[in-house]
């Protein structure tokens, strides 16, 4: 299980008539079962309920998904298809509300269709996201090769991989990166419930990928800073505000506290479709709450007891001046200030 | 299953011919199994394998297994009684490393077997210990019941209740007293993981209290203390240096850098007998680390892919600079300094 590459998280199978499929990601590391999408409302479920996630990957399923919606509706004029474009795209955004790249993605590939009302359009668009992300992946791994140092251990949490872009990852894309150029070094993954992608998914490829990986409860990690046992920290985002205030997987913001108490290094990795600049701080970006369920239970199996309840914000909010800087497709950016964000930012979209 | 008492923690039944009754706490919610243990050994075993938990609550367990253990060695001397003494406190003291609780509780009956070598006096000496750490509970949650606001949300960390005391907990007799006071207030308790003593645990024994009580996923505590949804934090302790510094359950480190950065006030628990003031600071502290697999599986079910590995901390340092206090059985103890402490700890030993 630990051998051999695992499959792609998001594949378009064939032309405009074709399909997205999606690796499960509910359902690993114990099955590899792969969704075969031909609708819109299946694509927003997958995204719903975490069959694909991280913040890049989500943005290149829902680019995809936009033809599905979009073919749905048949639309015979451009007045029609450019309806049926803002209808889909509504629904795509709506699906999650934290990370922005699901809506910088599903807005990339509608601006297309709006001039080229065309589903061979739409889906060239989509291709070209998807390309476009694993090469940011790459830029990230090189930009943030150099943080680490041989013989040193990197604590991470949730997934930031292959798991979660198109290519190597975000905070993972930095590892592999620094494996390439021969560092060796070892990861602490934090399971990162409740619902386990750092066990489940971060340890999986890492182990597949030959870099020696263990797995902590998320409550430890600030323990093990504190003790010295970790010299590194990187994280991916789900949206950076314009301050440099990070939006992340439920934790980061302690494993951030835990950071900065200790002088420990904490970098997040995140290409600059992941930064927001219309949203000042950290604390206006809209925080997903999901069903306390996942709290509750496990495998199906209760924690509790009937009748308790749970509270279940899926990310927080890590202030920018915790981090020592952040690693993106353009460069690092360190110290973490507006103008250092902007001056990134800009170059990117010139 | 959320009304009722719970069946206490330990018992012991019958005289010196009797046994000590467990409540599985390993069980816990789901059923309700009662360890009938008659040897050193099957004690040793529920202690190691956390059938009974909470520094106070091994203490007690612990006090009541020195009789089996020197009822089985059946001495015929009083040379022989005090070599039976001598080995069985160490084959309990070895059991948990952490928390002191456990040392303290067998000294103070093989002390009082050493004085008379009968296991009549063995049986007194823990009973008075149990009825003792009874009082205590009540006393703690006297002196810190006024910390307790009405309307305020208090979070919690592992279980610090009645499951973990011989009486209303440590952390949680807090909140007893507070209800009994006729506050009103809700609970966030941390599932804590790897073995989910708050949703398992804390969420059971408040739940029955009729304590409005939800879980929360342990890295989502320090977001939501930074959100302004936490008002105080409470827990227990597993070992308290001469400095202040705190052992206790993993996670709770993290919970005081989050408490301290939003200046929500955080309380630890804990009866006198937990305080060591043979040790300077809590980095000398033994950390008991425990087995992999309760990181790696959950109810027997694999989190991660085999051939993965973890670290399991079982507990860590606070430092004492970032609580606002110590509530104990002889007062509250704010701020946290050597000098204060050492002045509740001796008024508690004159």
């Amino acid at each position: 299980m630990l051998t051999g590459a695992l499959p792609p998280p998001i594949t378009w199978v064939g032309g405009v008539d074709g399909h997205l499929a999606l690796l499960d990601q509910t359902r690993l590391p114990h099955a590899r079962d792969i969704l075969v999408l031909r609708s819109l409302a299946g694509a927003v479920d997958a995204i719903r309920r975490l069959a694909v996630r991280g913040a890049p990957a989500i943005g290149v399923a829902a680019a995809y998904a936009v033809i599905l919606g979009v073919r749905e509706r048949a639309p015979q004029s451009p007045a029609a298809f450019a309806a049926a474009l803002t209808e889909v795209a509504r629904a795509l955004i709506a699906a999650r509300p934290t990370a922005i790249n699901l809506a910088w993605a599903v807005h990339a590939v509608t601006a297309r269709g709006r001039e080229e009302p065309s589903l061979e359009a739409l889906l060239a668009a989509a291709r070209a996201l998807q390309a476009d992300d694993a090469e940011r992946c790459l830029a990230m791994g090189d930009a943030g090769r150099d943080l680490v140092e041989d013989g040193c251990t990197v604590l991470t949490h949730c997934n930031a991989g292959r798991l979660a872009t198109a290519g190597d990852g975000t905070a993972l894309a930095v590892l592999y990166a620094a494996q390439r150029a021969g560092r060796r070094f070892r990861v602490l993954a934090d399971e990162t419930r409740p619902l386990l992608q750092g066990a489940r998914l971060t340890a999986l490829e890492l182990a597949a990928a030959g870099i020696p990986v263990e797995v902590v409860v998320d409550g430890a990690a600030a323990g093990l800073i504190r003790a010295g046992q970790v010299q590194l920290i990187l994280t991916g985002a789900d949206r950076i505000a314009a301050n440099g205030d990070v939006a992340n997987k439920v934790g980061t913001y302690g494993l951030a506290l835990a950071a900065h108490a200790s002088q420990v290094p904490m970098w997040v990795v995140a290409p600059t479709s992941t930064f927001d600049l219309s949203i000042a701080s950290g604390d206006d970006i809209p925080i997903e709450h999901r069903d306390p369920q996942e709290v509750l239970s496990f495998a199906g199996i209760a924690t509790s007891v009937a009748g308790v309840g749970a509270r279940n914000p899926a990310f927080d909010i890590t202030p920018h001046t915790l981090l020592r800087g952040l690693v993106t497709d353009r460069g690092r950016v360190s110290p973490v200030t507006q103008e250092t964000i902007k001056a990134v930012v800009d170059q990117s979209r010139s």
